[in-house]
């Protein structure tokens, strides 16, 4: 019934679509978001499969259903087959609930008011250099997002958290003891615990946050070589020696002289043969590749007063600086982050 | 530097990068809203090409200027060769505010603030089934962010108007009456009156609307052929006969009753060879094809009380209920949307 009625007469002429299709990609976030709020995928997963169901199973109305489920097909978290809808592997092993790799709390914290308020207004953004959001946005001494933050992104980190055990079990087995600096869900610490038996773990972080992680490390039993060390990281105590110490996701959300600030702790409480593993968004030289890694720096633009996505060259200037002058680097695997290896 | 010390265990297994991605994409909007209010494309197209000159010449934060310009490179909006920026030809061509083609304006309509707020709250959207805005959303009597549609989308409406113009003069030569059902910008009916010469448009809209298209109007210098009709689609006497009225995203908003009320005061306003042309937002049977005319459906969810975008069969059923039988479509070249040929 359609067909065009000229040939296109440029078709290899640029096409302004992407720039239409680009200001509406706020809707894709906000489509997922309600989604996994409405729990619709463990709907479909629960065999509730046409928008009739659906509509009667999560008590929702019938046009605004099916608009949903038709935008989640286009934007690849849904199948439809006729008038029958499906979940793709992505959605089938991650957004249903009752899939033991479900990862959709973490659109609580990724899509919460505070962050999503952080991007709307980045000209302004860009002419001051810092973010709108009061204060100092997600660095706000006790930011109450950090509390969802570690109830909601523990399950998309437990990939990285077991690849990180994995590599510090490997280079520092035995009797060790760890510090997890900014612990969040503490995760980290909690999957190094378990795969080697022998490890002590320090978890420092905001004392409301921390209850997150004490929470974690004891349903997984491990509760008994779990420390908790409250407080400030540029600030507290650390004590020490440590044999290994974890930097996961914190580094980013400030700038250099920052940074240098908590890596001079770090060393001053590291054991002679010590180990630092950085989990990070590493861009390549270029700032432009991995894209996960590079687009990072847009959300710290965004949400922090002058956070970044900083390279492996300038990682290792700044622990150099600190006087751990051996670093290198390795891609955590089925994910956008790096993993970097510092010593003496 | 980067190597992966392990080979990927399951490459094959689904990855949840894309919900992670997918929760991020409002900061891909917000980028290149933020890089079109600052004019970034234009200074980079005048030859600021580094963040050193771009910071100096748009007054912008350096480190901020360079995180959202890598941005843009991921999101295919700049070239990046060593620490330079270039525009691809989508930016040069259509957000270089020098090039006759720029539609760096409807940045403003569609990120517009209330625009925005309509997204806010998906799920209650879905479980309510209508648009969190107050009162009718976008449909609202005198809804002011149609000025502000008036003003900033013309230009992305182009390619369609004169697709418009050159069917409409194919089908209805010579002396013609034209209707044009809330006009907006006006440019659907300015173009039909550029290209027939004999072709007198009426223009209906909210007066202040209105007062956009006579500003085209007269820039186009058909004024003398052009009238305005200012009031309420669904109230105001159409008066007629007329030989074509265009129906330009116009029915998208309403639910498929208040349609039909204006089809037939259109259809009862129409000659009796008279023809009506609706340019649309048109999916599929399988409302997931193509994804843009799909994806629409979800912008009508989220800022009117009961749009939609209906397929071709509902359109031509409504039709064919205010008793104008025969309908047939046509894509636009180069546009997103498609055009419905209706008469008696």
């Amino acid at each position: 019934m359609t067909k065009p009625l000229d040939p296109q007469p440029n078709s290899d002429a640029p096409n302004p679509g992407i720039i239409f299709e680009t200001l509406n990609l706020h809707q894709r976030s906000a489509a997922l978001h309600a989604a996994i709020e409405l729990d619709l995928f463990s709907a479909i997963a629960r065999g509730h499969r046409t928008v009739e169901a659906l509509t009667e199973h999560l008590k929702t109305d019938q046009r605004a259903t099916r608009i949903l489920c038709d935008f989640l097909v286009i934007a690849g978290f849904l199948t439809k087959d006729n008038e029958t809808y499906g979940l793709p592997p992505v959605s089938a092993e991650f957004l249903d609930r009752a899939s033991p790799k479900y990862v959709g709390s973490i659109a609580k914290f990724m899509n919460s008011p505070d962050l999503l308020e952080a991007f709307k207004d980045i000209a302004q953004v860009v002419r001051t250099g810092t973010t709108t959001l009061s204060r100092d946005g997600t660095t706000a001494t006790e930011y109450a997002g950090w509390i969802e933050f570690a109830r909601s992104m523990a399950p998309i980190m437990m990939p990285a958290a077991m690849f990180m055990a994995d590599m510090a079990t490997r280079e520092r087995p035995g009797a060790v003891r760890v510090l997890d600096i900014a612990a969040g869900h503490g995760m980290f610490g909690v999957a190094l615990a378990r795969k080697n038996p022998q490890a002590a773990i320090v978890a420092l972080d905001w004392a409301p946050v921390l209850e997150v992680a004490r929470e974690n490390a004891a349903a997984a039993g491990i509760e008994d070589r779990y420390t908790l060390l409250p407080g400030d990281a540029f600030e507290v105590d650390y004590g020490g020696p440590y044999d290994v110490v974890l930097v996961t996701n914190f580094l980013h959300h400030f700038d250099p002289a920052t940074c240098e600030k908590g890596m001079r702790k770090i060393a001053d409480a590291l054991a002679p043969a010590g180990l630092v593993l950085t989990l990070e968004f590493v861009p390549d030289e270029n700032r432009i590749e991995p894209p996960i890694g590079a687009s990072f720096a847009f959300t710290m633009l965004g949400t922090t007063p002058k956070g970044d996505a900083y390279t492996f060259a300038e990682y290792d200037a700044m622990w150099q600086r600190v006087g751990l002058t051996k670093s290198r680097m390795v891609d955590v695997p089925n994910s956008g982050q790096r993993l970097i290896f510092t010593q003496r």
